[in-house]
């Protein structure tokens, strides 16, 4: 199943970004956590277009409807279907791309996968699909707010923040405590440094008045998380979060604790050692970013996530047509000069997806019987 | 099943360093496949302690038996079940580590997720555990290599090497072409480029020498992949690969392509241009990795991998036991000062069964009924 | 994925029967394949209720849309998203069940897993989910007709009709020939045996005239097939036709050729010889019903499913509320005295879903690669 | 993966009846179980060949060997390997059968599909491989009986036993009780009203004497389960139990409560009415078989199984050869006259694997987090 995600806490996403619309079922939910359609829809709207001036300017309200699995306002643990209908479809300025392949675009890999594709707005290779992600995504953090808090007294939080824009990079020493929501939504770059964000801000627009684009990273972290989380061989929750993030657009890259840069460390230097903390085990460092042996330790996660400069650029390229006909292709189009901002919530989104799934796996095998 | 991987040639792995051995179970592999132990025994040597005089002393055979799926030399469609009795386990090295935390170690994690460990090597958590990716990742090399030939006559080759151990960082230049088998497995830390190998190879033995550990990265590159392997949304073949390396022990970062280096480019310089190259359509650069939109594209694929220092070291460590009581513990045992030399076959197994999983995964949708 | 069904070409189905609609999406399915909508509509107009005077008389259009996977009358090789708006609902006729538990229903079982439950219709447990059944079926069956072209020059045929209504039993040599659609579909109750059916059809008005109902049972024959399809161990052919049978609501067993008479039999008169027929391997009889060893041998395969009376009565029962007293409670609402007439095209659709399922698996194995 | 069975204790088999051994991996294991070899042996000593003079004279000691996964006498949480090596094979038995299609054996099937197999014995399509099946299952049951008393104090108990030889069939008042075990295996046909017993008895060796074979129904029954095992729609409890069934070989059916002969039933002689006893929603009947909507309901769960006669026989058939051409063939080898008493075991273990696994999927969903 390419288009569904997790094992236990499984979505299964559908649509284009130019047909009736894009939508997400989710099978496997808890039964009765309260949920609104509200509380879906504000993380859809970090992640809509429109919402700042450094963001394609594509008017979508990507307003959620919930079709099934809610009965008076709680999860009946019944598959939940919610969608968002497409609203501001101009297929016209994708007619003349129809039969061109966008330089690293899925327009080739489509066509010579199945044969035909649908050329409007890139189809379903279009992020629109990460809609679905994100509402899914709204509905997990819930739970692992609230359900966290057995485990957790503060419940789990997610912060995904944005550390580089290009090669503006927030220095590491801005940030001492996990950022606040408030920090990170504080500019539309959602860099929680405020003179950083500034310059990145000015240089996603210096960029799209270029016509061209920029790329970026983003640090995703999480605390509240209880020891036990992963599985210790293939579904280590560094591997599924890998997993997760490089199934998003445009990601080149993930590194989790102290990733590239760790391996220029010493073991004497990167091991984390233990101590008794009020009574805790806990790590005097994290280095691991959370996790020992693919198990959540009990320590903040910390991961990063890199992002290509977005594909699109209003600037003449050169291509081929589906014959193999050299051509000249001109984008066209309202996109974004940066995709990364708006890949913040779909970070978070696809990081509460993995921690759910694997909060619930793991009850099963280990909590279920009592020997 | 955390102890399988694959959807269509699917793995399942199991053992414990000190038990009876390591094995593996093979389902859904194409039948007819002429194979034998020999073939399999030749990427488990590349893998095995004791190879060279930089990796642990510690001498096993592991020497493999196939215990069913082959008939008179040819695979017949049904289970192939692998394994390796472990001969070389002196348990007396971990005794004293039994009510001991190892720092950077799953000791701890597996303590609290399961209530009981099996300390002895760390048990499943040991690297023995790769044993039966390498032996199965064999048999998935030996398909690509011949059944590939039909989509590319040279069939599907796949090279991981070391790029760089600790801060020696081999000159991007250095390869200007394929490394080969022959240039990979010239010394001992398998970098391609003698100068920065000797450096490496002077570096761990220092280190070693120091009770000390390093790190590393590893670049894996594979040509004669065909166009279309890797599903749209959630299996992108990158999203799949970072898995697998993520679910390698000690890895820290994944990129593919550009990597967390295209972050700092603009689109107008990381896009791919498509042109017309004898008749096929080809990109001019190659900053995508080999895939767009998560499909391959017929270019070579090439990715990297993050290595974090072994974690035993054989220094004194300050931890905690299982009563949380402060404590400190010398690595004792024969380990490697630098895990990444014998992980490059590793990389290459993994690498091998994501490619046909997703072959098979490919042909399933989009050769089984013709439209 | 308790909602999900296939591994290779799957279907996840959601939604209510008081809700907005019912819903299925479709993920793996072979792209090109020409669908119009007509052509499932043709197979939810079968399934529908008010189509004849012996089902219920709720009137629903079950007109079905296609949201996504579309493109100029092709399918994309993306996920099909199809669903029916619900417009029949009276929940009031329901409304007095909330906290009464019917009899032979999942009320009581809902509401003791779940701790909640959707008393609308049912719910989720209403068999107006079989209607993204028979949608995704629909599509199942054309590639089935078209695409098995190559391997069977007539396309493969599934055909299921009525030989049970109560205790009316279709003598079996009424029929002597492989039914015709326009056989079975010439009466209401969709058995191809006119003087039967039409007893079937006084009989089931006569129960419903008493405010009861009856139950029956269900053959369903495929021919066209080719050898191979089904997996040795697991997953044979039988078993997953089995678990797609049981999984239908109202269902209490499933045999297969000679199935529970089979057991009676000795060997020597059960075993299917095999003999060359025109160059063709085949077997003389046929108890086995077209598998052997779980995989399909080119007869024809053909079982029957057993259908319990419709729980649903409109006479006083004696029941528990939510709170344990015991109670009276009378059926309500438009129900089928008899779902099996019904149940027909939803038996096909899900065997056209095992068997397209099983021929990507086989053909994923088998034919990819070539030793 | 077509040799692997269970979504959460899942189980891999592998291993042909004239290899080295038959094999199981079991992944998902709860840990912390106490688990002997012996208790494992137990119930393959129900299964083996030789135990009787009704079966197959065939001496096999059928010893297990555990490999790992466990650590001091409890399951660790990690993989289970448990082996069992071949000792007894002439393959000289089947080598003139190489060439030979047996009717109504896998042979032709298996020959086609992969266009290969091996003949010894069958290969992999030899109920030898329900080994692995009967081994996992034994640990299954050990997780219900002691697991269970949370939810029931006696535990979880599982019994199958057979209801039918040939045409002889145990009265249905025969039995008043959850039948003992010592009462099934009182007889070496296990069904447990003696003079059936008897009678069955006689009828294998008589239809032995005459180089033929019968086939036979097994009854399963489960007490003591709690309400809420199964998913609502596709994953039912009877649908992953028919499933589980038919998967064995040789079965031909599958029933649940009134099964086959609840079609002749009107809806107010087969409903379950509901009604408080001592303080316990119970129902008045128990039509349904122990499950409503796919879930269980607390009542007795209970089936029945319907297998073929042996598809060996001692007399001459007629038959082809791989090329096509008519020859005749004389089974040899030392085969059970009737599976059916072997199977009580396995049909056994088969359903404790399906209860342990949704119990598990039960819990993940419906107890992980509290709302």
């Amino acid at each position: 199943m390419p288009n569904s995600f997790g094992k236990l806490f499984t979505i299964s996403t559908w649509g284009e970004s130019h047909g009736p619309g894009i939508g997400v079922v989710i099978d496997g939910c808890p039964p009765r956590l309260p949920i609104a359609a509200e509380e879906i829809q504000a993380e859809l709207d970090r992640r809509r277009p429109g919402q700042s001036d450094i963001v394609t300017p594509r008017k979508e309200a990507d307003a959620v409807e919930i079709l099934s699995g809610v009965y008076q306002g709680r999860t009946t643990g019944t598959p939940l279907a919610l969608w968002v209908r497409n609203t501001d479809h101009r297929s016209s300025a994708y007619r003349e791309m129809t039969d061109q392949f966008r330089p690293s675009h899925a327009d080739y890999t489509y066509h010579v996968k199945y044969g035909l594709r649908d050329p409007n707005g890139g189809g379903r290779s279009s992020a629109r699909e990460t809609i679905g992600r994100v509402a899914a995504g709204a509905i997990a953090r819930k739970i692992l707010a609230i359900g966290g808090k057995a485990a957790a007294p503060a419940g789990v939080e997610i912060r995904a923040f944005i550390t580089q824009i290009h090669d503006l990079v927030m220095p590491p020493e801005a940030i001492t405590a996990f950022p606040t929501l408030a920090e990170v939504e504080a500019t539309a770059v959602r860099c929680p440094h405020r003179p950083t964000a500034e310059a990145m801000i000015e240089r996603i627009k210096a960029v799209r008045s270029e016509g061209d684009s920029v790329g970026g990273v983003i640090e995703c972290r999480v605390r509240g998380l209880p020891v036990g989380l992963g599985e210790p061989v293939f579904d280590r929750l560094e591997a599924d979060l890998a997993k997760a993030m490089l199934s998003l657009p445009a990601t080149k890259g993930f590194e989790l604790g102290s990733g590239f840069a760790g391996a220029r460390k010493r073991g004497s230097e990167h091991n984390d050692l233990f101590e008794n903390r009020d009574g805790v085990i806990r790590t005097v460092t994290n280095h691991s970013g959370g996790t020992q042996g693919g198990i959540s330790n009990g320590e903040e996660l910390y991961f990063r996530v890199a992002f290509k400069p977005t594909a699109t650029i209003l600037r003449p390229q050169a291509t081929v047509d589906v014959t193999g006909k050299p051509t000249e292709l001109v984008g066209k189009g309202r996109h974004d000069p940066c995709v990364v901002p708006r890949a913040v919530p779909i970070v978070e989104a696809m990081t509460a997806l993995v921690l759910v799934d694997h909060w619930m796996r793991h009850s099963a095998q280990n909590r279920t019987f009592e020997f």
